[in-house]
């Protein structure tokens, strides 16, 4: 019989115990960013009715993205490759019931059919943080704010990241109102404007003038696209409403955030349908990792298609994969270790009573504490010891036994020392493994 | 444009806040249950594929239960519905560099096309705690430690459940050796023993006579079914090594948990193939709710099939959906709130810049603070504030404008107190909300 593939399907991957204490340890410090917002954790199911997405997921996902397929009950179903219609889906079935505003997070497991690369894998976790039912500036604020301490939460600081602000509605006013072109152009527009970094300045020009801009405006476009905040109205004389929201926000922002770490650009787009005000990129400055680590954007209805009324919201999604690169990229992660206090250790196996007895006290008092499995020689015992991180070894010999005793031997100085047998003996000890661990 | 449905897929679920705070309770007091033991969490694909679940899964799973599709590549993959496989295989792929023991669990979501009713959806998730690598006696007591320090962890008393112990090879002597039974009747017989339970003394009689069971020996069956496991070996004679195993065990377990909550039951099967030693399962012993928990056991190999030497342990797995009736019937949720310190309110929305400056240095002391996000009147944000869980607002008007203070109004009492508007003033404050936090 030949045997079994060790991989898993490709673009998924496998956490063993190390890798999986990195992403928790990062989802731990992502929820507690969000919650000293407000914000509450929600979860949906990991497959959805296809009509779901069909309506409420880009055409780019749904037709060439999606997992999906019929169950034996000839129902059409889909493997969630976003968490957004869900979370529309969940809102707009308790519209009435869930106070505003709607400050809510999630970390669902997503798939996506793509080519997997760096930074992007078939199946991934992302991150989800909405807020809805509040005043738009109030919430665009509140949102460039969380996706900062985010990563500061991570322990970067202002200097590793960067986050592209835009907004729609000023990208609409200078294109269609400002250059007067044609608004049924919009797609390739906007796509060029998405690229503009990616091609040479001849390329873009050429491309521009083919999508009828006019030559003499030309220069008014690359002005635009490369412009401060504070130059804006200068460009936009005429069409002040969106400059005004743009720009109320750059001066808000200001005073909450070093101005290194946020800049206007006109070139972010995230996506091409979707978001109709406030659009931003988080970018890693980490010359190795230069890329767009999340966005997201303000969105005028997510509840449309389930007959609710608009509400009207911000949001944006962080994956997994791009954040653990940054994490790497930028030496966050702490040490990592077993959490494992204690290991005990028999002198041989008809020594399991008293190993598991002396195990389910130090246990008793909050102890983390591994009991011996094997019949090993007691030598070997400490040296598996050594490897699980724990602080010292506890046993019980025969002159423990005879005096009523456990002895417990730190690994890193060789001190060996005897205690009470009993709760407050294991509570004495629990406070000397607190100091050890304190010391470290 | 008739409207999205605002259901999810059949037998899947939508856990808003509230609900997901309770999961999320009971995985962080499983993670600290088997952690205090030296166990390691892992993680692995929500999709594999089909050839993984065709030759590690049951019969009834792969034929009936599983949820499958062909990507666009052509492979055929198919949604986790359990754990088990993707350990084998991650097992496997770094089967030498594995320090034995191998603690490890993990809390997958899964999926299985079952009939939704009480205690069993499609979409679910288990815990799933496994190890290998040590000697049978002492990996199997420690399971079964473990097992009840799950439901210990969550608040439960020894009387709550009862933990129903068996052992295949036991079943085995006893059904083929001692009654002299067709070993090829395997399937059937065991299927009986497992429904005794469910069906009358007489059917089951009849049933038993008609696969062959010896009249003069239908007494000794239904002994077996009922005895004691100090009656064990005398309706099992010459056939000890299995029986001598098994009462090694309760003779173990005696020491370390009250006998009221653990008990020999030879109709506990646990499938029909794939366990080899002791099998378990833990019973709820509320009368509304008397059900198997969960329950697992000894398998053989579970590498088998991967050209990887052979790797005997036992495992268990716990779904959480009877894991929340379990909590529930049983009272043992704690009274869940959303964390929230304080709510900063303003007069108006021209005191924005204001109260974010006030929310921001609140935070940064370490308090969890929601800044208003709308133009409510003020007595409409202290009404908000109260529903929050909020134990106090926070708020600066002209007097502490002027003063350079911010008001800090606790919500039980109205009592309200000037802080400086500094770090120190923040941390002053951050003192007094834990204590009203403790007064709670």
């Amino acid at each position: 019989m030949s045997s079994l593939s060790l991989q898993g399907y490709r673009g998924t991957r496998d956490f063993y115990p190390d890798e999986q204490r990195a992403r928790q340890w990062i989802y731990s410090k992502m929820r507690e960013a969000l919650m000293s917002f407000g914000y509450e954790e929600y979860q949906g199911p990991i497959v959805e009715p296809f009509e779901l997405y069909a309506a409420k997921s880009s055409e780019e996902i749904v037709s060439e993205q999606l997992y999906h397929m019929v169950d034996r009950g000839d129902r059409r179903i889909a493997i969630r490759p976003e968490m957004t219609p869900t979370l529309a889906r969940m809102v707009a079935a308790r519209f009435g019931q869930l106070p505003r505003p709607i400050r809510w997070f999630s970390i669902p497991t997503c798939m996506r059919y793509e080519r997997p690369q760096r930074g992007r894998l078939r199946e991934f976790d992302q991150l989800n943080v909405d807020v809805f039912g509040g005043q738009a500036l109030d919430e665009d604020i509140e949102t460039l704010l969380t996706s900062a301490q985010l990563l500061l939460s991570l322990g970067a600081t202002h200097e590793d990241f960067l986050i592209r602000i835009n907004h729609r509605g000023v990208v609409n006013d200078f294109l269609y109102k400002e250059l007067g072109l044609d608004e049924n152009l919009k797609s390739p527009l906007l796509r060029l404007l998405d690229k503009r970094d990616k091609i040479t300045a001849e390329a873009f020009a050429e491309e521009a003038l083919n999508l009828g801009v006019p030559s003499e405006k030309l220069p008014n476009l690359e002005k635009f696209l490369s412009c401060s905040i504070d130059v804006l109205p200068e460009l936009l004389p005429n069409h002040s409403e969106n400059t005004r929201a743009l720009m109320e926000r750059f001066e808000v922002l200001r005073s909450l955030l070093p101005e290194r770490c946020f800049r206007f650009d006109a070139s972010v787009m995230r996506g091409f349908d979707y978001y109709t005000g406030l659009v931003f990129e988080v970018y890693d400055t980490n010359p190795e990792n230069r890329r767009a680590l999340f966005g997201g954007g303000r969105y005028d209805n997510l509840v449309g298609a389930f007959g609710v009324d608009p509400l009207p919201g911000i949001g944006y999604g962080v994956g997994d994969v791009g954040l653990l690169n940054f994490c790497e990229v930028h030496k966050l992660f702490p040490h990592f270790q077993k959490p494992t206090d204690l290991c005990v250790v028999r002198f041989s196996t008809e020594d399991r009573m008293q190993a598991l007895e002396l195990s389910q006290l130090l246990r008793s008092v909050g102890l983390k504490v591994e009991s011996p499995l094997s019949g090993q020689k007691f030598g070997k015992q400490i040296q598996a010891a050594e490897k699980t991180g724990a602080k010292a070894v506890a046993f019980r010999g025969s002159d423990e036994l005879a005096n009523g005793t456990f002895s417990v031997k730190v690994l890193s100085t060789g001190v060996q020392k005897q205690f009470p047998m009993t709760a407050s003996g294991a509570q004495t000890l629990l406070l000397e493994i607190r100091d050890l661990s304190n010391e470290e």
